[in-house]
């Protein structure tokens, strides 16, 4: 996706009303494939097009076939053969809804793909963001967690590189690989969370899974001290900073419960500003505007 | 509640027509929340939605970000976030519909908390009794089963003591603890089920679930014998006494099947109302009569 | 159902329109009740039902009470209550949508039970074979896969011999026990599946599980040998002979790639020809033509 096309869909999704229904995909089929357990982003698009007027069909990975061994494109043949005229696949596996794509005439919407990307979720950060600031250029943006596993990082870091963002990646080396600078040009690496805030317009907090640190040889405790974003670290950041997570929180792990709450915390605002994006994406999938 | 809103609550209901889709809450967003499986209450509250032109959403324990460790209250404010006009919530744990009431500014509806409460099932308890009989005053209402682990039975003693009703309760020490007494003033705790039928209006039997007796004194087939709600046993109430159960029953356990289908019994009637009532409660917690 | 029953549905069938809604059911529910898994049944009712302006509630085994251990028959007592007009029922066990049928007092639709029928597959498939045939009649049939284990077979054998449809099944005796020639009147049993597919109109492969396949004489690798349908084999066929399979299929094993997307293949059109197959049965069921 080019800047111009993501600002473009930005400006869509700012002229969605998500308070208002509008029936925009009156019989349209909206197709909601997801293979890992959702609830912001399932509701989330699934809210976005009803809301559109579309009809909307879940298949869950508990529940359907696919428990049967069918491969993906064999289940997604099938979904578009009772009608789907576009199709959300959420993935474990990175690449998913490109191979779903590469092989339907219907749009293929990336609800997440393993560690790969999550690029609704990018454009709602940016949406968001742009509630707050005039612009997408000259933004300091810091993301602090488990980079290493997180889509949402990936197309963060992709989305924002092309407004020529200055990206801070910080956590340590079981979260955060050197390799990770090779993401997009330009980019910086800190193990210092002090020194990744510091000046940020952005302060971007990933979740952490306790079950990944089992065997590494950093503890839970080490991480909480040496990354947990705290009232007192996000005083480093500007002033008017944000402070985004794409959830689900855990609350006294990768931030402090105050944190999450403060004013300058705009998590819940991101999942609100889903539902205009996410119409914004469906809309312009099939073609409306 | 107080008694007066509850007639009021059943007043709607009685002007609600579940056979008649009426758009009452056109473009409104009902949010069913449940962490327990549930079958009759969910499609009862999804259908009682759909039927007012509401757009629901379901978000089940199962298939969700609740399975990754995100609190109640952030699980929570994320539905609200994604346009939730109205949250239906059954979980597991007392008191969980009421924190999430306390900290949204949308309506919050218990559809049943643990141990403690399952308001909708006393009201449409009461619409049934309502339906066979003039008055909810001057009742005398027995409930025999698993009294302890039931709130069935709970939000029934606080509903029907509002009326005057004089109530019963009848089980084994497993089942009814003599603390039990404290539930409501003036209530009847009684060991023999004969004792607790005689003369009453209203017979409400309760599930039993085997696995409970487990490590028990009380044996299963000791249970029956003593509280299984048979034919002989039922004529010991009034003539024309109604015989309830929020179900799912399990014939043959705490009730025949021959008391299960008899004449006497409205099992299925309860099921019925469900759907108005839910309409009612719905309807009036978005402002409209 | 009489040859003329089946015929007038697809008749129906064919004045559906799956791409543009109507709102025949206006106003009806639909309950889905499924206890097994399924993705193209579920999908296709589902989406059937919604295009004919039907409201849908699906309960499936896992989130439901259905694990409390509730009767089937008490399940649909309780679905019929909350006001189901059509009941759609999938269950593993042999009978109980008839079950469902004979005690309640609205349209039951087989959906799938145990090992016994698939009708709405069959019809289908009927359908399917009328898009590139004149008739019905005079239809050399061949069936070949796990016979034994299929409610696909079993419908599919019913249908079609009310045609006069001659019929072939093949399979080892793992999967098609020389009892099956009991089915109907002139089957054809074979053990060599050259010998089955040779001048046949339709070759049907069904689904082949490995798990079936464990402590049998026969090993995956020789039921491959023997009985995959290759594209060799499938020249056997009429030049024109269509390849069907009810899905989902396991590429490599009942079939191979090659076969599943050759010329012949009708695969993903039986699934896009189970929307308008499925609104005819919904639509009939509720005396709507």
């Amino acid at each position: 996706m080019a800047a111009a096309e993501i600002l473009a869909v930005l400006k869509t999704a700012a002229k969605m009303n998500p308070r208002k229904n509008r029936p925009l995909l009156h019989g349209k089929r909206v197709l909601l494939l997801f293979y890992e357990p959702s609830t912001r982003t399932r509701s989330s698009f699934e809210i976005a097009a009803k809301s559109l007027g579309a009809m909307t069909t879940l298949v869950q990975s508990s529940g359907s076939s696919i428990e049967k061994g069918e491969s993906l494109l064999d289940t997604v043949y099938t979904l578009r053969a009772v009608g789907a005229d576009v199709l959300v696949i959420r993935h474990p596996n990175a690449g998913a809804a490109l191979l779903a794509a590469r092989h339907l005439d219907i749009p293929v919407i990336n609800a997440g793909d393993g560690m790969h990307e999550h690029p609704s979720q990018a454009l709602l950060d940016a949406y968001t963001i742009l509630r707050h600031r005039k612009t997408l250029e000259d933004l300091h943006l810091t993301i602090v967690g488990d980079i290493y596993h997180s889509r949402v990082a990936r197309s963060a870091v992709h989305l924002f590189s092309k407004f020529g963002a200055a990206i801070t990646l910080c956590g340590p080396p079981e979260f955060l690989p050197d390799l990770a600078g090779s993401l997009a040009p330009s980019l910086r690496l800190t193990r210092t969370v002090e020194d990744a805030v510091r000046g940020a317009d952005v302060v971007m907090v990933l979740r952490v899974q306790k079950e990944r640190l089992v065997g590494k040889k950093l503890s839970l405790q080490e991480y909480i001290l040496k990354y947990q974003i705290t009232a007192e670290r996000l005083k480093l950041a500007k002033k008017d900073a944000l402070l985004m997570h794409p959830g689900p929180i855990v609350r006294g792990l990768e931030l402090t419960s105050e944190v999450a709450d403060c004013d300058q915390s705009v998590i819940v605002e991101e999942v609100e500003n889903g539902v205009p994006v996410r119409m914004a994406i469906l809309a312009r999938a099939l073609g409306k505007r």
